[in-house]
């Protein structure tokens, strides 16, 4: 274990093996080595493509692009125009996290709803509908959940489809944020169909840095008016890779053989454990019971400043001082117990 | 040889092994590997950044982006507002191959000048100051040139110094779109900074996947206020890498020993070569003698379809009938000799 | 009086009497009638700049614009990049009631703060400095107070200088949306300047329409940097007026001999009296004491339906039945004793 | 003549009398006057938007907005997304006199092109279509046309219609910037929908400031789904006039009894007046024979000087010494003859 513990973020870890050599046989291997035509006309991007639509059904129209805000924003492009709203959470990565790259690049508005969890409703998105068909009103026409959410949280299958009902009853769509998708369909024991497409939304940012790869996410319509003019979406938008192959050959290595269950799956698992072992603990107050990858806490301040001069992690919230310890497909179990350890230590020190 | 050469564009090569290399060490290396700090506040980012400090000069500001168009608009969105306009050539990619990404993105207008070899002057720019300060018209505030050219063409280093002077005396900024760099400074027989930041330019596309990267290019600003404000420029255009030192590791290695001289001195080699194998076949007009890695060629239109049959390469000038054959780091004499050999073969055959 | 009593906004009211005789001499009076320059390089255009500058300071820079959205959004225009933020209250028009015109046009962001009353506060503010210099935050640039407010209620002097000094002090503009300044002005008993340049702020949109103009609003910036490039920022936001002496002769109307006073007293008046009026109603609940031209009343849903089956006003707050009932310049004693009994009359049935 | 004659422009010129009378009917008029709806739900509006439904036929909707730089935009907002293209001449006033207004508006691209009298062709336009279904271009979407074109030439009914249909045959859409509608219709001998409506363009910019208004414009779209969504685009646009029934007073007032055609048929008069008042003068080289409201005229550069040191008109062309004299419904006989007067003595002074 030659670096200290590291719980700041899943995009603090580096590159599963399995990616660096996709990427390899990418290069130079006897399938898909030499040059390659660019933009995705290759036929690794091809094989990709096909790879995801067998997973996520024969309606998926899979793109990829370089990362998650722009997986986010570009899904959400093809939906709107700047006389639209986008409804989403207080605490959704799109209106906290992205310097504003929504309104910048969509010019449309954010309509957003403060939420206990970080989990949208029917309930807590209607009073938005009131006023439709008025002009000095941007009018709503996209909902975008995170799965898993921002808050560690996660929707239980009924709750998406309750929201993609509600989106199309209102003439609206529903965008997923699945920057941490796997992250859920582990948690929740679903294949990535099942947590996805089978719930009824129109489209997906399918993650894959945070689940070990380099670089590279995928959106994911499933709609073909969306998929027919996304193209130019995402040239436009400078989204378009060149050596596509490289971002298509971490996806093809993640899905091939459920790497990214496996991932995911550690990485929850982490943060289980990290909850057990801090359970109880005098001076730790565990936020709730960790659902995917994330463990919120509340420390002393003094505690937090001496364990942030020895690990890395971030304060979540510095009015209450609750701090987020998050976990990766990288993390060991010696790492949580090292951690947990410390932590413990620390907090008892006061 | 297992593939049929290809000359299609420098970006169907693959990926350098020493690239590849840098990339594996970053991952798991002794030095760089396991986790570290997301969006560019790790080691290896700001060994890189000051890696390309001590080759452009203390005065450079180095921002890592994904890709080549990026690197130019954001450039460009550092020196403009919206009311503002860019100069640059009428074949430039900015203006032709960027799916309006500047417009778009900028909010601004190219104006864009007719040139005999894609390279612009001071004479040929200076009607478009016809309307300073006059609110009816954009203001022209960046002049953009692409060294070398989208022609293939050079500007000489005092060239390129007027065109600087002349931004400076009438209220612009000169931005180089780098994307070759590397082939110009080779061909020139300069340095990366005897060819750009020596010149009075205040920014520069510094490119790197069309010399042997995976993906990754560097936005470098020479004066510090542009400097000040990219770090959220950058973020809201969706550019900020999360894995960032994974772009810093294919600099670092671009860098070291040379090897972005080394590679970009091969394309323009195989250039000269191919140049040199198809002079004077019947049935071949080579447009002009190449300066880096592009050769342009006249062919009749059969020969053109069967040649394309077989080999890899774009049209350039449908009305003309002239193709662009380009070169990379990857091509070799033998994939030089195969190739023109059919040229010729086909070219004769009628 | 021919037409039913309006009380549904100030916006419904037509044009005052002198207003409409200086849009005719500017048409064909024997000073300023006949063919005049276009786009504001007219005779009319410059003394109405001029007496502007004389009522708000020679600091002060106008420029007229047609409508108030747009006085509001370009003052921002001149202050803000698309990475910035702009502070305002929850229930300002630029957030509630522009069809998202702002975040189209600057690409930036709103930091919208929950208000008791309409006013914002440092303390309200402070907690939106907390990402200063965090690239994955928008940056606080603007602060815009509506003068009077959207809720009828008013800054005291000593407030707006506090946060003109707060934003000051952090890197930040103060913008006031002036709309109604006039109504505040008469109000506070302050004179325009008293009421806006003298207290700090860096532009205003001053208002007229609201105020007996038939259209046409100034933006006045009080920091030359910023009206260096506003005639390029009107021209291309589509908001230069080519016969723009129309406008000026309204706003040298308004000011000539303080009719913008005489207008905003008599609408405020109207408001108090309508107030007096409602007093102690069965089944009227005044919200509170008016200090500007808008009376804000809970009234029971019946009553409220049948009122406005006969008059027009506006219901504010449906969740609490709360209607709001506006004066103008051209209200009438008569009208407000007629409306007011009736609103007593229908209230007492219930 | 109070005022020396002026051939400037015609948006130098006044407001009718006819249009100032209607002003003020509509402010305190038995019939309209008095408080009214606002943004355009009050009777005047519904009247005007009937009576130009009558003139361009049933399905017709027109929406006012303030200026005519907004008329254009905004119809090729409803036509058009940011990855569109927009085709229009190199002269045409979207280019080259709008600040850019439709690139920050639209985030668009516009496709320019070169002619020999500001009159687009199929032939000319067929060449932007190379790049259909790339998605490294913008897509051509809407051509935009002037009618009178900013040349002062004119489209036949037959030339318009086969640039509809090349439209409608290859995925775009048409749009007639009429600013100087009326001036065209008359010179033609057409009704308004012969001109325009009846040959089978979307979307139609109806000009009225260039023909007497004090300000206003109407776009009309001949397709619902355009319609449907532009109350949202004019109202973020800020194009969205609160007391809109002074603007629909003025279009039914230049509708009634043909106001439009007789303002329009002076103009047209004026400038043939003045072709013929200047035919054969030594010095005077008429560019063509004026097809509307606007006579080119080649001058030596010292006759320009001291004309323009009496008379207001600007110069065209800088590099060949063409100037443009534009006549209005103002102009009268009289100006036309001490004007030509001056123009002879001055060219034969030399």
């Amino acid at each position: 274990m030659p670096h200290a513990p590291c719980f700041a973020s899943d995009n603090y870890a580096g590159v599963h093996p399995a990616i660096m050599a996709a990427l390899a046989a990418a290069n130079s291997g006897p399938e898909y080595g030499g040059p390659a035509k660019a933009y995705g006309a290759d036929a690794l991007t091809q094989a990709a493509r096909q790879r995801i639509i067998e997973e996520l059904g024969h309606n998926a129209e899979p793109f990829f692009v370089f990362l998650g805000t722009a997986a986010n924003v570009l899904a959400l492009a093809a939906m709107t125009r700047p006389h639209h709203a986008v409804l989403c959470a207080e605490t959704a990565h799109i209106n906290v996290d992205e310097c504003g790259a929504p309104e910048k690049h969509l010019g449309a508005k954010l309509f957003t709803v403060p939420t206990p969890d970080g989990k949208l409703t029917p309930e807590l998105l209607r009073p938005h509908l009131a006023h439709l068909g008025n002009e000095h009103h941007n009018q709503p026409r996209a909902i975008s959940i995170a799965q898993a959410t921002e808050l560690g949280t996660l929707y239980r299958p009924d709750e998406v489809r309750a929201l993609a009902d509600f989106a199309h009853e209102n003439g609206m769509y529903l965008h997923m944020d699945g920057a941490r998708l796997g992250n859920a369909a582990a948690a929740l024991g679903l294949t990535l169909r099942q947590a996805s497409s089978d719930l009824g939304i129109d489209a997906l940012s399918f993650g894959g840095t945070k689940n070990g790869l380099m670089f590279g996410e995928a959106v994911v319509f499933f709609r073909p008016e969306f998929a027919a003019e996304f193209p130019y979406i995402r040239k436009q938008a400078m989204q378009l890779c060149s050596k596509m192959r490289f971002i298509a050959a971490q996806f093809l290595a993640l899905l091939e053989g459920g790497l990214w269950r496996e991932n995911a799956a550690n990485a929850n698992a982490m943060a289980r454990l990290l909850a057990e072992r801090l359970a109880g603990a005098p001076g730790v107050a565990i936020e709730q019971k960790p659902q995917t990858n994330a463990v919120f806490a509340q420390l002393a301040p003094a505690v937090i400043e001496r364990l942030q001069a020895r690990f890395s992690f971030y304060t979540w919230d510095y009015e209450r001082n609750v701090v987020r310890f998050m976990t990766s497909f990288a993390t060991t179990p010696d790492e949580v117990d090292v951690f947990a350890a410390a932590v413990r230590a620390e907090a008892l020190a006061g």
